[in-house]
């Protein structure tokens, strides 16, 4: 029997009544002739309330310091939300009918590393998995969690129910991937920016994971990479409605497209610039080893020679992180291990981009995108370019204008 | 080292401040020199809440009848909430400085019998707790569960903590199993119905276990005859004031008691009476037969001679069960298996009981009681007793009036 798995993410088991809605697609897809493993997620809100109760238990009132905690007592403890919602799903599931059990990770065995809090998939042993499938049980797997090297619940980080299903959808041989969520599917923008946004029929892997990293919240990053590396057909769709969704697949599953997909943005962005740096071999990776020493995730990076034998270092970062990463560098320079005359920092900056697999085929798509902008009178103040996308670096003020001008431009409200 | 088993209920545990301060008792036995193993239930109201949500799965709004569900199911939502508690144990421990782990029942692992929502422990191996005692590290036991033949979850049934708590005393070797609670010990009596009610320093598990069945609710029966079969030490005690409480342990350890230590009560009961049955071999079989098929529990029975080869039968039971009673008997009486003139229900009587060890060597307990209860115009129904135990059947008006002639007659306020 060919086999599908079907995610559930927190807002669409929030309750019982969502439970029994989403238990009566599965139903469907069982009256459809597949055998399904069902993913669920924690009620939503649930995980957020648990990960609170962690910190409060390792930083009681009075506590000197925010303390580190046991990543393991966290993984005990969060990893309960996803169990309670597989016991409701397999209960509900055998009310409407449907033979099934529920499996936590450690019974599968869902094999992690033993990095508690963040652990990787190292391997699903689907024997056991399999042999229910053969007496004709239907599978409800408690997501986002395994079992570590020392017999203990890890869980695989935030988000991570996407990854839990993509890989059992590899492991299973499953046909495709459905992931139910609180959207119906991957649009060209975000429609709150222009309502001329178009849901895609189909987009694929590369497309989706730089859609992803620029914060269109729609799928785990790991996710999309997981299932490109094993060719899993993953469909985004919604919960709440009856409507065709996008499928994430192989581009060679894509018969026609845009040169241009989608556009993308990320608003909370902030611009930091070293002035006058001593231009030596070492200098780039003493900069940016001081930041990433600090944990700060630099984005965009842009070296201009600015006179002779200094230059100008640019980078782009989370506004969040400006006061962090000027801590740090101002530390570096202290230590004498890099040398500056000056720090700018510009934290009223986004970052927009388009991404589109048919770059790869077609030229003077950067030189329309910057042609789009500078119409409108949108400056921008950095670039960066990938074989699949271009970003640009504009004050935070004129973001919705460019995410309609490239719109616009590239006429993505037409389908290819 | 000398090992201690703490165990703390869900009111003890209810919210963070009070696992705090549960942690601290048990920072204060490590700081005594234990080995502890702390075991907890799910916070207060938490069961109740999962309990419900595994119902109402189930039993969807407009399902036709109230269905059965999957108990296996049941157990892996309901366990859900001793693992929460028992990673937030973990962690305040490891706050205060005490060395702690989490430990599942799957992990010890703690071995059952396959009946789901009412295993029984089967084995404990106590290996790998061990080799982390030796490591110094002290565990907190999720309490309530274990792991089937099956590879599940499985839980002990409602208050199972408490025999998981005796269950690891005795597989530990522990000097002793505290169990905090919200009373701070067993009384001589409700203190509620009298302010002379006296808390008593040790009870012997015999007594302990008259007194659990009579409904004076400080402790699950099973975990008391467990108790009493592996001599595991137990302390009542309350986990909100720094009082002493109640040791129950072999009578051999208490040198010193009343002839009567309590007056136990249970006060919704009834007493119903079958007039004229024909008494012949069998039909106390027939008659009791037919209440257990209906899953009536019957207490006290007593059978009268009234005429020639004709019997009274009369029998106490749960109020509630009284019209489920009725029926069962009218139906046996339909099918020709049983034959009565006449059934009589009384709705509205009590038991009241003494307990105490001392019965066993002294005589004139039961006059006394009888005595004690006549001078203050109670009438007396019904009366059973056993070696250790005298109960009568009263009109329940007369409920608290009794309890309180029996606490004086026997001078319970006084110690021994």
């Amino acid at each position: 029997m060919p086999r599908l798995v079907m995610k559930f993410g927190g807002t669409s088991v929030a309750d019982l009544e969502r439970i029994r809605n989403a238990a009566a697609r599965v139903k469907r897809e069982v009256d459809n002739g597949y055998e399904v493993a069902v993913i669920v997620s924690a009620m939503s809100g649930k995980t957020n309330e648990l990960v609170g109760w962690v910190r409060d238990a390792a930083n009681p009132p009075g506590a000197n310091a925010p303390g580190l905690y046991d990543a393991r007592e966290y993984d005990a403890v969060v990893a309960s939300g996803e169990q309670v919602t597989a016991g409701l799903m397999a209960l509900t599931l055998q009310e409407l009918g449907v033979p099934a059990r529920s499996w936590l990770g450690w019974q599968v065995p869902v094999r992690t590393t033993n990095a508690h809090g963040a652990a990787r998939i190292e391997e699903i042993e689907t024997a056991n998995l399999d042999r229910k499938f053969d007496e004709g049980l239907h599978a409800v797997i408690a997501g986002f969690q395994g079992v570590g090297p020392d017999g203990r619940i890890t869980t695989l980080g935030r988000g991570g129910s996407d990854t839990t299903a993509v890989a059992f959808a590899a492991a299973l041989g499953a046909e495709r991937c459905d992931i139910y969520t609180d959207v119906d599917g991957v649009y060209t923008t975000d429609p709150r920016i222009t309502p001329k946004a178009r849901k895609l029929d189909r987009i694929a892997y590369e497309e989706m994971l730089e859609l992803a990293s620029l914060g269109a919240k729609v799928l785990q990053t790991r996710s999309v990479e997981l299932a490109m590396r094993y060719k899993v057909r993953l469909q985004v769709l919604s919960s709440f409605e009856d409507l065709p969704g996008t499928l994430v697949c192989d581009e060679e599953e894509i018969m026609e497209s845009n040169v241009v997909s989608g556009v993308a943005y990320s608003r909370d962005e902030a611009k930091m610039t070293l002035i006058s740096v001593a231009d030596r071999p070492g200098i780039a990776a003493a900069i940016f080893g001081a930041l990433s020493d600090a944990a700060i995730n630099v984005d965009m990076i842009v070296q201009n020679i600015s006179e002779e034998g200094r230059t100008d270092m640019t980078f782009s970062l989370a506004v969040d992180d400006v006061p962090r990463a000027s801590q740090a560098l101002e530390n570096a320079k202290t230590a004498g291990t890099i040398n500056y005359r000056e720090l700018e920092a510009d934290p009223d900056v986004a970052k927009v981009s388009i991404v589109g697999i048919g770059m790869r085929s077609h030229t003077g798509v950067a030189r329309k995108m910057f042609a789009a902008l500078a119409a409108d009178g949108v400056n921008i103040k950095v670039i960066t370019t990938s074989e699949i996308k271009v970003s640009v670096l504009i004050d935070r003020k004129y973001l919705e204008l460019a995410v309609q001008s490239l719109h616009d431009a590239f006429e993505l409200e037409k389908a290819p």
